[in-house]
């Protein structure tokens, strides 16, 4: 039985996040140049904790400090060499840091896989160099790390000096155009505390990064931006340990439409994977999924502000009639719930609040009350100490000078009176002095009505999340059902369908009975004892096409019918095919009437392994695409939430006057399908049940037709 | 039969927004007053083209201008009486300026229909003097009227003088908070030409405005919010008005979830009205909607810089791999399309740029030459010059001083050479200067690859609508279908099913053929003659529920079957209901086998009239909510819009090897039904077809069930 490699252990990163020696290997004095400027930012705006090594063979001296001629013969041994020099140099200096046992080397340099076959091949010896020496490599073609929480920049990035908000936010990015783009977001008022822009990642890949940040304790909350997922298991064993640690990740990939995927894998000559997959991937380990960079920052500033609490409801406090609507039906078309305010919370209001103000939720005080900054303080801070609720929503409609400012200035004084998030929204083009002061307060605005509420649905989504998958853990996939990729040189072989049945009913899977009589008699017996009706079906491994032929008849109601039926079948395979050799007649029950169809289909997917599709079975697959997907194994959490997760629920828990479905069976099934293909994760492609028949309450749920492909074990 | 009034002829309001004599009545000296207020932005802020007339009983003179008693004391008759007294005041003087024959008046005052039950009198009573004396009034409870492009602000508001961009945008709201938002956008560098504001619409609405600026020679978009429609029929014909002028009209209106519905309704007091329903309407209508101000600015922006031309090919030019992987991603995902470059596009960027860069769509030029602004201009310059694209979007990731001045430039200098709309979007949440030259420009940058996309979507979409309606006028509903709402007293009947076909049969409409028997023999020679299988139901207007009582026999399949049924049901009712008066048996031929199972149905909405829903039938309808929605009547493009607007429309076009069904005769059955309903939309209430069975093409569109409500003519 063939064997995968497990994914590798992980080397603690802390030595390379917070070296005491570094080198600069190509350091320079040209200030335009990736060595000049790497020596800028370590010099001019680094705090270092320890000492910086030069080297660079054709200088004795830069900017004041020695020049050592080469790594080897540096008085110690640096924690991490920055290597800057061209290209065709690269290959020999990181040669050098490996005979030097150095741990870890950040390769600036461009010009490997992203720059043709030439740049590859020397991608792949550093893939040997690192498996030889274990050195950890950084990059090639990367803008560097950065670790802003201890002021360190081993970047040739000119924006490092500018980009320097320390805070509890990690970044793990490939590209660093992007990556940057999200560093600009400190201006919100909320810092990143560390950014690694992994680029090729030929050895270190973003889920190295994010594992070390599950644990890093200045690090709170993880962004990640992706293009492409190298190692699928190496990846989700970072976000179980984000999850496990109690840490959101939130989560922007390229690839979701074709476009996307063409020129992702352009960019970065990387696996991007299936959009699908991957989102249902993300859902399954908690992972919050954004779409565009907008999103990605109001969401993850949210999470840096305050982690979702247990209670779910939304409170809104506004000034203005027509923005407490707009936001309270953004509220409603999100799905989210508008709090009813406690009765002492209403009495506040009641008293406080001038008559013509609405005291339900949404408040809306009316801007009559503006210039009454203590009433806003106090009214805002009792809705906010309101125990029904998560979050308190105060959208500021407009930019309106004194009065705004007054608005910042009461929102930062109730909040400091309590850990309800007060989430203010600058919906203006017109950025004031008031929101100046709420950046400068922590509260990083949103700046629309809708992305506040979508940052705010991911936030009470993830909690719950949380809440539910708290205490059971994520299953570890066996090494075995690690992606693999095919082998040009594998055979995929679908199996019979009998054989396929067989090996479910062998794993415990109930199927409607069937066996192959060799008689009419034999016949009519197995489906006495089965109970009508029944189908029948020519059984011979010469026939695949059987209706073709007249080889199944349907609907068979009595024994009569079943001896019939042999006769008619036997006399038309014999006519159209003289030459098959016939086991007999497979023998179905068929499901009762009633019923719902549904489906469920597995596949390999190259970068996460097997792969669960479930949903409505038929022509409404396709058409209507109701399906949901997990990453096998599934734990039982899994299967009630695919279950749940669809559209066509209703036709399951009763609509209409139907009766209820059996839920239970049905997912239990999913759990047998997920161990069935776990144990033959080695050899299983794909595997299609289509349609599976689930009765009401009690009656179970059944595989109608099986088919499975496997790899022969050539 | 009952008679509706036809919607108002709308005035020409010119007189109101570019009024030659102007009386402010309640001009004060009190600068925090709303009569204060609006004498400092009519007196310090704005260009008037005649005279200001100030009337104040208790002054003789104010900022050394002379007061005025009344208006009947004024020299001349003005134009526009606005009316700043408080509310207690506020009726004698409009009823003072209905007697002057003023021809508009705008009321500024609050208390009125927003303040309870006496307010609503109020209101009622201002509506009575509308009618009576042909003045027109706009508001009350309103912050007035704002023509930017005149300089004119007949407003209370302190913001008129920050809010002064001259621009093609016209701008109709009802709440003043949300309106002033919008304008406040002005900061994207386009102006708004025309703010209306129209409070509780006693007389003058939102439609009002919207007429107008459909003909308005300085207005190019039309932006509006509403929170409710008052006037579904006027809304329609300003929408018809702008859609013939070939303006874009972008409306956002609250009222999507019911805590939205709920919240605009304790706001304005005005019915929301289905937002399901809505939107059907605006689509029909043209009208492009979007769910937040954000994305209205950023859709409305892009209007006024360009109407959208044929091509629909979006290009995409950008300095940074990953920043070109997300937005193509964006493009695909909101369903747009790349362009292919024509190849001289082509040969001039292979020429031009260096080996490195992406030269396909997406553009990726690589950070490596940023530094070079005239090889940016020329080959961004090419790109925006292929007659293949509608846009080009040009992201920038990143605030980056000079490097991202220089882009600004050079979008500035290329954009000057061609006609197709460069979108530069502005990532980053940190201004530079760079963005403010684009401000400068005229380009009002999108914040977001997301809604950059999603506003060219939505301009592209437009374009297509525009395309595909040009020359199909709109069709007026007729006066009789305008919406009427159910008097408490007018009772609603269902007619009995057979009476429902009998009507449908008699306006041209194709029904399986059924017919009464009223002995065994004729309902065997009534099935001979229609052809089996035939269903057989009791026919007695004293019978509902006929299953229950054994009155229906499904699936006969020769003439002895309809004879046994004959006895059966007979047998059967006279046991259940001795008494009831049987016409005899009703046979109805059985669709044939195969086929789809849709839906129609109609409702009277109590704004805009007959709207129809059509979608899949059965229990999907309610599961799976594949629906859609027109307001009738129908045109032959409606009807195929609908039908092509099914999610599952594959199955109808056939899917999976099923052959095509028959759309040619489901498009007839539809507009035929919307015939049908106009033809009685003085009573017609509801109606249901459901299912509609549609088979293979020429096998016709045939409702099976039809169910009418009907208002009695009491």
């Amino acid at each position: 039985m063939p064997t995968t490699t497990p994914s590798m252990a992980h080397s603690d990163l802390s030595r390379l996040i917070h070296p005491r020696f570094i080198a600069l290997v190509g350091a320079s004095d040209r200030p335009q140049s990736i060595g000049g400027r790497t020596l800028s930012n370590l010099i001019d705006h680094s705090t270092l904790s320890g000492e910086l090594y030069l080297v660079n063979p054709t200088k004795t001296e830069l900017r004041g400090r020695r020049c050592w001629p080469s790594v080897a013969s540096l008085p110690e041994t640096p924690d991490v060499a920055v290597i800057a020099v061209p290209a065709a140099n690269a290959l020999s200096v990181v040669q050098e840091c490996a005979a030097r046992r150095v741990p870890f080397a950040i390769i600036l340099t461009s010009g490997f896989g992203e720059a043709g076959a030439e740049g590859e091949r020397a991608e792949a010896q550093l893939k040997e160099i690192a498996a030889a020496s274990g050195m950890r490599i950084y990059g090639p073609n990367c803008p560097g790390l950065t670790n802003v929480n201890q002021g360190l920049g081993m970047t040739f990035s000119p924006s490092f000096p500018h980009d320097l908000v320390k805070g509890p936010i990690g970044l793990a990015t490939q590209g660093g155009g992007l990556g940057r783009n999200v560093m600009q977001a400190m201006e919100r008022g909320i810092g990143i505390g560390l950014w690694a822009s992994t680029g090729n990642e030929v050895d270190l890949q973003v889920a190295d990064f994010i594992q070390y940040m599950a644990t890093a304790p200045d690090i709170k909350v993880i962004v990640t931006l992706l293009e492409g997922i190298k190692d699928g298991p190496r990846f989700l064993a970072a976000l179980r340990c984000a999850a496990e640690n109690g840490k959101p990740v939130i989560a922007l990939k390229v690839g979701k439409s074709e476009y996307g995927r063409r020129a992702a894998q352009s960019h970065t000559a990387s696996l991007t994977g299936s959009a699908e997959v991957n989102s249902a991937v993300f859902r399954q380990y908690g992972v919050i999924e954004v779409d565009d960079i907008d999103e990605l920052v109001d969401t993850a500033w949210l999470f840096a502000r305050a982690l979702p609490g247990t209670q779910e409801g939304i409170g809104i406090y506004c000034s203005s009639g027509g923005t407490a609507a707009l936001t309270a039906d953004a509220v409603g078309t999100a799905g989210l719930t508008l709090a009813e305010f406690a009765p002492e919370t209403t009495q506040v209001l009641r008293e406080r609040l001038p008559d013509y103000a609405a005291i339900g939720n949404p408040v809306d005080t009316t801007a009559a009350i503006l210039s009454d900054a203590q009433l806003i303080e106090q009214t805002l801070g009792t809705v906010a100490a309101d125990p029904h609720l998560g979050c308190v929503i105060a959208p500021i409609a407009l930019e309106y000078g004194e009065t705004t400012i007054r608005m910042a200035q009461t929102i930062i004084a109730a909040q400091q009176r309590c850990t309800t998030p007060i989430v203010p929204i600058w919906m203006s083009d017109r950025l004031g002095e008031g929101y100046r002061m709420l950046v400068a307060g922590g509260f990083a605005p949103p700046r629309s009505v809708g992305k506040a509420v979508a940052a705010i649905r991911r936030w009470v989504q993830w909690g719950r999340w949380q809440r539910s998958h708290a205490g059971t853990a994520l299953r570890r996939p066996p090494a075995a059902a690690a992606a693999a990729a095919v082998q040009a040189t594998a055979r995929i072989e679908s199996l019979p369908e009998f054989e396929a049945k067989r090996r479910l009913r062998q794993a415990g899977i109930a199927l409607l009975p069937a066996d192959v009589a060799s008689s009419r008699e034999q016949a009519r017996r197995l489906a006495d004892a089965m109970g009508y009706p029944v189908v029948a079906k020519i059984a011979s491994a010469d026939i695949v096409h059987k209706s073709d032929i007249g080889g199944v008849r349907v609907g068979l109601e009595d024994g009569a019918s079943v001896e019939a039926a042999w006769d008619q079948i036997m006399a038309s395979v014999a006519h159209h095919k003289p030459d098959a050799a016939i086991d007999g007649l497979l023998i179905e029950k068929m499901a009762p009437r009633g019923g719902i169809e549904l489906m469920a289909g597995v596949t390999r997917d190259p970068v996460f392994g097997h792969v669960m599709t479930f949903g409505l079975g038929g022509i409404y697959v396709e058409i209507l695409r109701d399906v949901t997907r997990r990453l096998l194994p599934l734990t039982p959490q899994d299967a009630a939430d695919m279950v749940h997760e669809m559209r066509c629920l209703p036709l399951l828990t009763g609509a209409r006057g139907r009766s209820p479905a059996d839920i239970a069976a049905l997912q239990q099934l999913l759990l047998a399908v997920s161990d069935f293909v776990m144990a033959h994760a080695a050899t299983l492609e794909e595997m299609d049940l289509n349609p599976i028949w689930v009765g009401a309450e009690g009656q179970g749920a059944l595989p109608l037709d099986a088919v499975i492909l496997e790899r022969s074990h050539a």
